[in-house]
C-alpha cells in the first residue's frame, strides 16, 4: 500500500490559473471565439494538467494490459480465453487494432502481461508483469486477493513510472481479457448501484441467451463477494480483474505526475471508476475518448461526469479508443501553439 | 453548363458488390465483429467509392474557397468584411486553424479566391479564379447571375480536375467568407422549407439582436428572389454565394472521380445540398465530418441523410472539420489494410 498511499498523496487539484491565461491566448488567435469548441477545451484541459502553457506531446504511449479472467468458465464470452495469449502475440508482431491506431497517431504501445492464464513465451517487445494466472471464478468467491488488488495497482504505477523515465507527455488505458467486460459491468454495478440489466453488453458478441446468462453471473458474483463500494480495493478484489486493476494503477500515476491520461472505453472506464473511487481528483487529469458501444459505459462517463470526445460505435478495446483521443488531443494543443493571433497576422477583430 | 453536365454524367452509383467483399475482410481481422463501428463502415464506404479493394489515401487535399458576400452590407456578421481578405492572407502563410489541422493529418491546403472583394496580392500558393468582387446584396435581389452560378460550379470542377493530375486520394471541402453562414441559412430555407429562425445561428459571434436582424435579413432575401427549390441553379444565383457554388462543383466532380469528398460544416453543408439536388447520386461520395454548432446543419444532414462522423462544437469552417474527418477515414484504411486476420495471426474465432 505504501506506493499505493504515496501516489495517491502526490496528485493535486490541476492548475486552473493556467487556463485562464490559455483562454485569452486561445482568444486572440485568428478564429471566432470559441470556434473550436471542444478542441480549444481540450488544450486548456492538458495546459491545466501539464501546468505548461505550450505542452508537448511528443511521447504518445499507451498500454495495452493482458490477463485472464476465471469467470469466463462460466461460459460469459462469444470467445474462448485462448484468445487473450492469442491476441498478446498479435501486438507483439503488430497485427491487432491498437498497433494500427496508435501508429497512425504516432503512440507508442507497451504491451503488459499482467495476469494471463499461460506462461508467454519470451519476448523483448513484452512486459511481463504477471500477477497470478488470471484471475478465480468471481461467481464462485473473490476474483482475486486484497493483497493481489493492492499489488495490481502498484504494478500500474510501476509500469507508468518505468516508463516515465523514457518520456510521458500524454498516456492511453488499453486492455485484453476474454472476459473483462463481465467483470467491468460487476464493478461498474457496485459502484453505480444501476441495476445490472442496464450496464451489462454483449462484450464480443454474445447473443441474447448468451447476455442473459452474463447478467445472471454478475448478479450471482454480485451477491456471492458483497463488494463495498466505499472501499475500491475491495470492489476490485471481489470482481475485477489484473488489468482492470493495473490501468486504475496508471491512471493514478499519471494524475500524480502531472501526465493527461486518455480513457479508452468499458473496460478502462471501470478502472476509471476505481481510480476515481481512491482519489476523485484524478477526473480532471482524464479525457474519455468515446462512448462505447456497451450500455455500461455510458453510466460509467456519467458518473464521474467525462463528455466523451467521439462516438463512432466502437467496442474493442485494446485502447484503440484512447489512440483516436490522443489524435485529437495533438490537434488540440497544435492548434493553441501553432495558430497566428489576430495581431501577428494582422486581422481585424470583431465589431 | 457543358462542362456541369458531362460531370454529371460521369457520376455512377458506388460498387456495392466490392463493399460486400469488404465486409468479408473486415469480418477476417482480429477484432470482434464490427467493433470498430462506424471506423468499419467508413472503410467500406471508401472502398466502394473508389472501387479499390485497398484504398491508397496519400493525397489528401483540402480546398479552402475565400468569397465575399454582398449582404453583409446588412450588417449580418459580427467581423468586418475585410475579415476575408485578410484571412486569405492568413491561410497563405500557415498561420490559420485550417493550416494547423491540415498539417495535422497530412493534407495540402488549396487555398482559392473565388470571389473575394478586393484584388489580393499575387502569391504563388493563392489560386485565383475570382468570379466578381463578392456577391451582390441578395436582401435586394440575386446574388449573382444565373451565368455566374454555372461558372462557380464549373469553376469548383475545374479546381478539382486541375489538382487531380497531381492526384487526388480524398478530397475536404473549406470556405471562408464574411456572411456567407447568412448564404448557407437561406439556402438550407430553400431546399429544406424549414423556417429560418430554424436554421440560422450566431454565425461567428453575433448577439440575440444581430441574430433577430439575420434573420429578418435573410427572410427578405427569400422573399425578394423566391429561389426555387427544384432548380440549384436558381438557389445558388438567388442567396448563394461563389465559394458555396465552388464547392458543389468540387464536391460533383469528386463523385464524378470516384474520389470521397469529405464535408466540413453548415456552408460545406449549403454546397452539398446544391450538388445533391443537382445529382442525388453524390449522397453516397459524401462523408459527413461532423455537426457543427450553426443548427442549420443538423437540418442538412438529416436532408441528405448523412450521418457525423464528430461532434464536437466546431463553428469554425475553412475545412477544419473536414481535416479531422481525413484522419478518421485514413484512421479506417488503415485499419482495413493494416491488420491481421484471424488465420494470419493464429487467433481463434468465436465459439
Amino acid at each position: 500500500m505504501k506506493k499505493l498511499n504515496e501516489t495517491i498523496k502526490k496528485i493535486t487539484r490541476i492548475n486552473h490559473k493556467i487556463i485562464e491565461v490559455t483562454q485569452l491566448r486561445l482568444d486572440n488567435l485568428t478564429k471566432p471565439l470559441g470556434s473550436l469548441g471542444r478542441l480549444e477545451e481540450l488544450a486548456k484541459q492538458i495546459v491545466g494538467i501539464t501546468g505548461k502553457h505550450s505542452p508537448d506531446l511528443k511521447n504518445k504511449v499507451i498500454f495495452t494490459l493482458a490477463a485472464d479472467h476465471g469467470v469466463t468458465e462460466e461460459g460469459v464470452s462469444a470467445y474462448p480465453k485462448e484468445v487473450t495469449p492469442q491476441m498478446v502475440y498479435n501486438f507483439l508482431r503488430g497485427g491487432a487494432g491498437i498497433n494500427v491506431l496508435a501508429k497512425h497517431v504516432g503512440a507508442k504501445v507497451i504491451v503488459v502481461d499482467i495476469g494471463v492464464a499461460e506462461d508467454l513465451k519470451p519476448d523483448s517487445r513484452l512486459t511481463i508483469k504477471k500477477i497470478n494466472y488470471g484471475t478465480k471464478n468471481m461467481a464462485k468467491g473473490a476474483a482475486m486477493t486484497r493483497e493481489e488488488a493492492v499489488k495490481a495497482i502498484e504494478t500500474g504505477i510501476d509500469l507508468f513510472n518505468d516508463e516515465l523515465e523514457n518520456g510521458i507527455d500524454i498516456v492511453g488505458t488499453g486492455e485484453m481479457g476474454i472476459g473483462n467486460t463481465t467483470a467491468a459491468s460487476a464493478i461498474t454495478a457496485s459502484f453505480t448501484k444501476r441495476p445490472v440489466e442496464e450496464i451489462t453488453g454483449r462484450g464480443t458478441g454474445l447473443d441474447d441467451k448468451g447476455l442473459n446468462s452474463k447478467i445472471s453471473i454478475i448478479k450471482k458474483s454480485l451477491s456471492v463477494n458483497n463488494p463495498d463500494p466505499t472501499d475500491a480495493i475491495d470492489v476490485l478484489s471481489k470482481v475485477g480483474g489484473f488489468e482492470i486493476g493495473g490501468l486504475a494503477g496508471i491512471i493514478l500515476a499519471a494524475a500524480a505526475n502531472k501526465v493527461p491520461v486518455v480513457i479508452d472505453g468499458f473496460i478502462s472506464g471501470a478502472a476509471a471508476l476505481i481510480a476515481y473511487q481512491i482519489e476523485p481528483l484524478v477526473k480532471d487529469y482524464m479525457i474519455a475518448a468515446h462512448c462505447s458501444v456497451e450500455t455500461g459505459h455510458k453510466v460509467i462517463l456519467g458518473h464521474i461526469g467525462l463528455k466523451p470526445l467521439l462516438d463512432l460505435n466502437l467496442r474493442l478495446g485494446e485502447g484503440t479508443g484512447a489512440a483516436l483521443g490522443i489524435g485529437l488531443a495533438d490537434a488540440a494543443i497544435k492548434i493553441l501553439t501553432g495558430m497566428a493571433t489576430f495581431k501577428s497576422a494582422a486581422v481585424s477583430q470583431k465589431g
